[in-house]
């Protein structure tokens, strides 16, 4: 047993497969976003970022920053412990506070991560109820996949937002069986939207419960931005509502928000809340300012929205295979793990535009992209600059533009793929 | 099926055990360590906390402080997105840097906690091993146990550091068989140390591969502070040293350190690190700070283990049941988890004094404590006062003092307890 020659063996055959993954060390700089600092080779240059998931750039907000700084010039660097011995800060009590009222919910619990949300509430309801069946979309991110696994219920995979293949497995479990569904709201790699109003109808019909994952889009939709729940008007209609506080919100951690029972159960039960070091007061105070920013103002949504549409209309125009989204996620498909990397490299050698490929086991195998992520930061000029520069790769390395292929995968953008995780 | 009247029933189990836990909501102040406000039905005071993980203080550390607001003024609150997608921010590739230094290894890796390095670590690497059998000491951490489970690898428990044990089942694993020792330096709740060089032979002996949790012991003991194997010498010896930001470093976080192999191998397969968002700068460069400090000063070090040590002699003196302890951690038993919340009930109310009480499932049923950890800002006067409070509360409620049920504790402090989650 050679265990070194293990693990090289595993590297190399990523290598093999074109999907080993380098990481861009970036510097971000307050008040230059979306540019930022990029080191390679002991070189250092600026470098406009077009994928980052600091959405709505609030991790650069002045008073998110200031609130930041603030708790930890007052209460330090860290929280000093789990949340039961001595961890529970002030702010993050405070931060708990705000999310159950930013969805409309009886209570909040704050985790590490967004992934650590859904692993540990998952898994812990779902132990929780006997003989649980989940019910699970097939798109779902690889947290809510590890949540599943860890509970050891029994699951079905129902085909991404099929409603019908939903109501079967519904059925065929019955009214007395506890079940859990479930889904995201906006899928990050696709870009679109869950129907959720009517999964919430299939909930009642057959008496399960609703777990959904907001994570693309807290911040982004509904009048106080809470999500699409809010926007559909549906917040109350979905058991649990979880989502991260390090993408549009711009800081890190995630949570859960739904009855106090539910909130108070993952609480007492999940190993993935108790036995961690919580969140640092000065992440919790970030968050909760930023919350509350966006609560009132739509100023980041608004500028995100038409930059965003401006963006996809421009690609478009320009004949580049945009994929279908409903959202400010804009997916450029390529359809080829080493061509999206060549174009990944090419776009910030050339053009010092920073859009990370996406390959498996992010999206699956002949889906590999560029994934665009457009901000309020993003301004008309960056855009044209942006498409000029795609169209350019495009020709350098003689991808296929716009074609019948990609039109089909507008309609469906990841049929038949079986449950996969996608997201980082 | 009444999926509320489940979660809720879920509740009153616990509070029938009289281990439903209330967190204690507490505003940490600069500068006043270990002072911190208390809020509890609409009031405020200044309380003394004598359980807090922030070991050395170095989360009021100015110099980290420092670089902590430094890096949010200058970059933002957040990273911004996962490692592979915009995530990998300059502040975490230098801590990487750093990491790798402190405990003498190729490469490091960084979690967003300490428990998910260790989900993360060890469920990836005994996937990666063929046929992998696990051996897992009977007192290891949760996030030890979920990496074990969620490997879905065999496994087996040894006795809690039990030399003899182990050897039994790596001999009858055989030479060719891959095998995974998993450990702890220093284990939390008992404050008791392993036989690491030992432990080091028998994995030679028998070709297994060692993976050791230095959580409670980085930053506190060795000459440069990198743990328990730097201070035994023995860290070349360990295939994987994992450790925490969170608690003697004084910020948050959690990373491996190894060959540059094994960290590419976690790197690259581990879910519960590809797909979540990577930390701060902010939290990356007090991190950073708070190491390179460490690297060059025992100041906090040698206080901790002067102010430590007179603690406990205290509590001997006063004739209080302190478990045996070869460490800063020391935990005075009180054996009954209502009693247990009692003592900690008054010493808050009368005494202004903070100990969480430790009950099940973070200790063994029956062995419910009161666990005190002093630090460097603990002064004289403090101990002082903490001893005649708890003279006090023994009195008033009736706890035993020292006795020889007590002194048998010492020499097993959790013996015949199964593979048992601690530390939350
Ligand atoms: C759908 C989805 N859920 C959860 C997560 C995890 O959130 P976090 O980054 O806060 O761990 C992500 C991405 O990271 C995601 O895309
Ligand atoms: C032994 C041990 N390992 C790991 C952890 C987890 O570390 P973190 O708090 O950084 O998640 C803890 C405690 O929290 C622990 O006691």
């Amino acid at each position: 047993m050679n265990y070194e020659a293990i693990f090289k063996e595993a590297i190399a055959s990523l290598k093999d497969e074109k999907r080993y993954r380098v990481f861009a060390d970036l510097e971000r700089i307050t008040g230059k976003h979306p540019r930022a600092i990029l080191r390679r080779n002991g070189e250092e240059r600026e470098i406009v970022v077009w994928c980052s998931n600091d959405y709505l750039a609030m991790g650069h907000n002045p008073k998110v920053i200031e609130a930041s700084a603030n708790a930890t010039y007052t209460m330090g660097a860290g929280s000093g412990g789990t949340r039961n011995i001595s961890g529970t800060n002030n702010p993050l009590v405070q931060l708990e506070a705000e999310l159950a009222d930013w969805h409309g919910k009886e209570a909040a619990l704050t985790f590490t991560s967004g992934f650590v949300s859904n692993e540990a509430a998952i898994s812990t309801l779902a132990k929780l109820l006997p003989d649980c069946l989940i019910l699970s979309d097939q798109l779902n991110h690889a947290s809510m996949i590890a949540g599943v696994r860890n509970s050891g219920s029994a699951k079905k995979v129902w085909r991404h937002n099929d409603l019908e293949h939903l109501e079967d497995l519904l059925r065929s479990a019955g009214n007395e069986r506890a079940k859990l569904i479930v889904f995201e709201s906006v899928y990050s790699m696709d870009g679109d939207i869950a129907p959720i109003e009517r999964i919430a109808d299939l909930a009642d019909k057959y008496n399960a419960m609703t777990y959904i994952d907001e994570v693309h889009a807290v911040g982004m939709y509904g009048e106080r931005g809470a999500g699409i729940c809010e926007r559909d008007g549906v917040m109350d209609r979905m058991d649990v509502i979880e989502g991260t506080l390090a993408k549009a919100v711009g800081v890190m951690g995630g949570y859960i928000t739904g009855s106090s029972a539910i909130v108070d159960a993952v609480r007492s039960y999940a190993p993935g809340f108790i036995f961690t070091t919580s969140l640092p007061p000065s992440l919790a105070a970030a968050a909760t300012t930023s919350i509350r920013h966006l609560k009132t103002s739509s100023e980041e949504r608004d500028a995100q929205q038409r930059q965003a549409q401006r963006t996809k209309d421009r690609l478009n125009a320009a004949g580049l295979p945009v994929m279908h989204s409903e959202t400010h996620i804009i997916p450029i498909l390529v359809a080829d793990p080493d061509l999206c990397k060549k174009a990944s490299d090419m776009l910030l050698e050339k053009h010092d535009i920073y859009i990370q490929p996406i390959n498996y086991p992010t999206v699956p195998r002949g889906l590999e992209r560029l994934r665009i992520t457009p901000g309020p930061a993003h301004s008309d000029e960056l855009i044209d600059h942006l498409v000029t520069s795609m169209v350019d790769v495009w020709n350098e390395l003689g991808i296929d533009f716009k074609s019948d292929a990609t039109l089909e995968e507008e309609a469906a953008p990841t049929a038949a793929i079986l449950h996969h995780a996608a997201g980082g």
